[in-house]
């Protein structure tokens, strides 16, 4: 029912592959408890016409930040990510600061009416680097490891913390209501400040050993590039955002010197108009993802890499090359590949922060159980 | 009890979480079966001696096929993967033809006694190429595309038969009897007339979307090494025997030139011995290993690199090569990666057979009850 507007009994049998006794026992509860609602009939050839079921998508609320983005974003969402009020956070040099989320909360949640914030089910972070399950965060471009990140964040907040990856939230976002939906294989990298993402590989976040980051494969050997993780001609050593515009100005003459105004997105628009310097820059740093993207390609064959940071505004001029070199290193499987940028836009984090709070709701008994439980209900505002 | 020499009632209970009862009432069946022995006991600190338990290694028979080796090699082994008898096929043009399996099957079998035959449970075959369910086969290097292969060998065998990539069963034999006894997280890489593997992440084989030939991976983009599979620069056209081969030819100015009699081997021995063109030759080969061993290193991050095929004999001149190679671009991961020799010889791929053919008949309803009812039985002939 969070995957499709409206559902029959007759479709849910079929997905949950519960007997149709069980079934209406569970709808009959979830109703009363105000959680699915009766929303209109589907004319029948035969018999009674069946129900038209749907979530109701205010029976519940998530506070979603994603401390990736900057400006910081807030908002709170119904149970099917919507998004319903806002706050922004203008510096993202705060991300860091437990009093910052506090207070983005408080603010977010002001205008909500007590019955609303009583429905507040938990706080959804996104944020950069990888995180534990235990909300331990270890980022080579933060320089932490396993810093107790949710514990910090729980101390201060009164509802439930989750907190995920920004990759992975991502992904959540594009496998729910994106340019990846309900696709069981699909990547999400994302290249911006630095170059990371998600894998999904047979409907599940795929995992090693242990998390990885993968914007940390060597693209080319020998590269001068060094990168912050000690090594150098990593991916994100030579296609990260600031890694372009360093590169741009090494070429142009400026090396070392910082030029605060010239974005990666200035130096894309500098090689769309035909200047040498930024098309070659551009050029190297599209050849480096495509070659990461064909490692991944040949492990997991994914049907969709969806591709987000500065690549969204000019997917136009990079995504054409970066499928041409990726077709040069992966010709084998890239006939069934696409390679698409992300469609939820800029509030991807906080959709992919809703996205990952619902999963974790049904895996929590607790939650679970004050979700279903019958109590007053906020009707819907809006249809979906 | 298949990865020990005995076990107690006391180490089942816990290795299985069943209750004693039901414990009690499996073993007494697999006993009466004559699948599981008593061999002796142990002296407890208070009541009664414990038993001592062992499977039965004459229980059942696989014959094995190892397509990918060079004879072309058949075994007969017990269910714990012991070679008792063995045939060779000399041309290894042949290990395609279905007639000449046909023929091993029947010699490997000819000196066992017809209760022996009869305790034949399954034909259990490692091949080049990649396998499919179904038992069809996808290879670059052969040109075949799920080519039917299991369908053709069922035909003129009558036992059930199991056809396996050589990678994974060699990946297999090293897991349950060779250098990564035990290891969740491995990663077998075969370097001989291809490069290849299989991929053991979390306990299970690691598969994409779908299978993978991890070997034609670009690792050198714009070389001129041309590859099978139509690209250049793979991990294969650079690393595998012939290329090696190939490389050394091409700079002592003998290109193009067959010399049948010149192995890689050779180039290895002339690379110790100081020879700069062998030394540059298998210099360049390890680190276009290096490279794509670190690939796999930041995705799955694994315990342990088995490395097989040419690096055995020379892993004290290969090795520490290698394991620089990788460190210098898995810096982040490489400190608790280690990178081994096959421990197996080149019994791995029978052996590998024999562990596949285990799981497969634990997965078999009709195949286990065979091996479980109660039926005269060899007694075992050594103790293992």
């Amino acid at each position: 029912m969070y995957r499709q507007p409206t559902a029959t009994r007759a479709e849910i049998l079929e997905a949950t592959g519960l007997n149709p006794a069980s079934l209406s026992h569970c709808l009959k509860r979830l109703i009363d408890a105000g959680l699915v609602l009766r929303v209109g009939e589907l004319e029948a050839k035969a018999g009674r016409p069946a129900d038209l079921l749907r979530l109701n998508s205010e029976a519940g609320y998530f506070v979603v930040v994603d401390l990736e983005a900057s400006p910081i974003r807030f908002a709170v969402s119904n149970l099917l990510g919507e998004i319903r009020s806002r706050w922004e956070e203008g510096d993202p040099a705060k991300a860091m600061e437990v009093s910052v989320i506090k207070r983005g909360v408080d603010m977010v949640c002001s205008p909500l009416s007590a019955q609303e914030r009583e429905a507040v089910l938990a706080i959804s972070i996104c944020r950069p680097g990888l995180v534990d399950a235990e909300g331990r965060v270890t980022s080579v471009n933060l320089g932490w490891d396993r810093f107790p990140f949710g514990e910090k964040v729980r101390e201060v907040l009164d509802k439930p913390v989750f907190v995920e990856n920004a990759g992975r939230s991502y992904l959540l976002a594009e496998h729910w209501f994106g340019a990846a939906a309900g696709v069981r294989d699909c990547i999400f990298v994302e290249v911006g400040k630095g170059v990371g993402g998600a894998i999904f590989s047979r409907g599940e976040f795929f995992q090693g050993r242990t998390q990885a980051e993968f914007g940390h494969i060597t693209v080319e050997p020998g590269a001068p590039d060094l990168c912050k993780c000690g090594k150098a001609g990593c991916m994100e050593a030579i296609a990260s955002a600031s890694n372009v515009v360093r590169q741009y100005l090494d070429r142009v003459g400026r090396p070392g010197q910082s030029v605060p105004s010239l974005t990666v997105n200035d130096v894309i628009d500098r090689a769309r108009r035909g200047d040498p310097h930024a098309l070659a820059v551009t050029d190297r740093a599209v050849r480096a993802l495509g070659l990461g993207l064909s490692y991944l390609s040949a492990i997991f064959n994914p049907e969709v890499f969806v591709v987000g940071g500065y690549f969204l505004g000019s997917e136009d001029f990079l995504l054409p090359r970066l499928r041409a070199e990726l077709a040069m290193h992966a010709r084998e499987w890239s006939g069934s590949c696409r390679v698409v940028p992300c469609a939820t836009g800029s509030d991807i984090g906080l959709r992919g922060a809703a996205a990952l709070a619902f999963y974790r709701v049904l895996e929590d008994p607790d939650l679970l159980r004050r979700l279903s439980e019958p109590r007053m209900r906020l009707a819907p505002k809006t249809r979906h």
